[in-house]
């Protein structure tokens, strides 16, 4: 499984696998992929300087990469207390309100949340970076937006190859046009911040509109036969968040939110601001629920929905309250029915990639190998 | 491009094209696929026998087949003027307005609305399918739920296969225990009546989950590539629909609304009930807005919403008003950008699938021929 892209990277199978967790970032790219942190957890640098040396320890020389996000659009007000202020209070009552309706209990005085959204502030963002280009990173992704045309330049000048997140093909050109190296195109049924057309329809849309810029499906991939339908669709490689959030190597803090993945079908997800105030795909709870209701005060936009619901998120998680416990994932949540080892995972990626492609060679009336 | 079924069928090429033009139904049949008619435009029986024998005269004998709509539940009352009662008045006064403030000029005293819902009407459907089964069809499709026990009996009885769509593996598990031959798995991206998963992973939950039944793919396929990765999920085949829209056999009766179609990006879509009262991916337009407005009397429960808006949709088709102007279409409408012939998409759809399935050999380090 090997493409233009996947020998410059040097890595043995062109899967890039994002995940918040140090160790299954690590297990990734042991297995022969491209592990990517997601940054959007830490607020400390020092936590990130720690996770990535761990990596780096345990990645067996391979490559990996970090994610960032750095929202396009740059918030008035420098510090986190000056965004806070711009909260309504009805939509604080709100969040009151709805956690007293299900009996959440509070954190412990003086328990700081353990979910905060401050990895979207660029500040925060940018000391993220300078943590990240010391250490020996092969790739930066930006969740959203192109980066500052001096980060892509920091990153290219220590050989760091920049991607960025497009959920269309205009977006896809203004990345493009801002110097960037690999557009991920992410699809509808992808889990996190994702537009409305579907990989089936993006991929190929995208991948003409930055050819020769080499093009990464996400969205809807968790299994062998549909990496084998994204390199069909133009793919250089495929980008995959959510499988590997029931593996092994995953510290998802909650068993209850495990065994909610384990048992949710593919139409148990829902494209909802509930989460950061910008469309995310999740898990359908009855907290997205009472945000998307019409009698509801509605979200707000990001970063301020992020902020409001971060000590509420917490407490949810905290406590497992099971009706409100979610998490972003895809529609391949569906698929995801019993916990693996990240190495088990790739070898039904690979088996079934080359099963599919034995499928239609067959259909094509070539022989099989 | 063949599979079991396309043998079975004795096709060319796996490729199902739903149509509502048999010049264009009759133009896949030739060009090695097999065209599908839609019947729910037809309200007279004799009509739809006209555009039958039509076909079977230019299909130079190849296979050909026709989708109806039967709703899975009956609607209580059992003439049009009936069910037209139940439509409120509030209703009736909001389209009225909307046509007024974009001055759509009424029909001509008499002329009837030439567009009409009664195709959804059991009764209606039933008349079609004996009309039908009168003619050498080889598949009878069916729109909306499973076709009722003795349908698919008198089906079978005349070696028709039978296919039912399904937009979830629960809906196609129902079409399978009611003795279906075939399952067409609609993705949220494609045009008409669609669920909200998407292809990519709606496919290959379709395919285990009614397996060993032969599983078609729809939604979000129009070219070559997404032939291949439709193949790659495990489908016996794709069903294509908005693609043969803008061919030249096709009659749309519209040349403003061809021009939408071929400058209309894949964003350009919507899944709304403003049709039918079920969700059904169209063009965006302030008609659909309208409807989707959360300030509007809302769309009413198939099939009032569909007798409620047919003679308007004639009207803003007959005078072709711009603004309200649509048709349901999929998101592959981004890259229907020219009038060709049937016989041109096909020879796009075959060289792509080709060229997409060299680029996945290579992938897999198989030699590419």
């Amino acid at each position: 499984m090997q493409t233009e892209l996947s020998k410059r990277l040097g890595v043995e199978y062109a899967v890039f696998g994002f995940t918040p967790f140090p160790a299954v970032a690590a297990a990734i790219s042991r297995a022969g992929g491209l592990g990517v942190l997601g940054a959007v957890r830490y607020t400390a640098p020092d936590d990130l300087a720690r996770d990535l040396d761990w990596i780096e320890a345990h990645a067996d020389g391979r490559p990996y990469g970090l994610d960032v996000v750095m929202p396009a659009k740059k918030v008035e007000g420098a510090t986190e207390a000056d965004v806070e202020a711009m909260i309504p209070e009805g939509h604080r009552r709100f969040v009151t309100e709805t956690l007293a309706r299900y009996g959440v209990p509070e954190l412990a005085p003086g328990e700081a949340a353990g979910w905060r959204i401050t990895g979207w502030m660029e500040q925060v963002a940018r000391s993220q970076l300078d943590v990240a280009l010391d250490h020996p990173i092969r790739l930066l992704a930006n969740a959203l937006g192109s980066p500052p045309a001096d980060v892509i330049a920091r990153a290219h000048e220590r050989g760091v190859l920049v991607a960025a997140l497009a959920g269309s093909a205009r977006h896809a050109r203004k990345h493009q046009e801002a110097g960037i190296d690999i557009v991920v195109a992410q699809g509808y049924e992808a889990g996190g911040h994702t537009g409305d057309i579907a990989s089936m329809v993006l991929t190929p849309e995208v991948v003409e509109a930055v050819d020769p810029l080499p093009v990464l499906a996400a969205g809807g991939i968790g299994s062998g036969p549909q990496v084998a339908a994204a390199f069909s669709l133009g793919a250089q490689g495929v980008w995959l968040g959510s499988v590997w959030l029931t593996t092994t190597e995953a510290d998802l803090h909650s068993p209850a939110l495990t065994r909610k993945l384990l048992a949710a079908g593919s139409g148990d997800t829902v494209r909802s601001r509930a989460l950061t105030g910008k469309p995310a795909r999740q898990l359908r709870t009855e907290w997205t629920e009472a945000w998307d209701d019409a009698d509801g005060p509605g979200t707000l936009p990001m970063p301020l929905q992020g902020l409001l619901v971060a000590e509420a998120v917490s407490r949810i998680q905290k406590y497992e309250v099971d009706p409100l416990l979610g998490t972003p994932v895809g529609q391949i949540v569906g698929r995801m029915n019993s916990e693996r080892s990240v190495q088990a995972v790739f070898d039904d990626l690979t088996r079934g990639f080359e099963r599919a492609v034995d499928r239609v060679n067959r259909i094509a009336g070539r022989s099989a190998r």
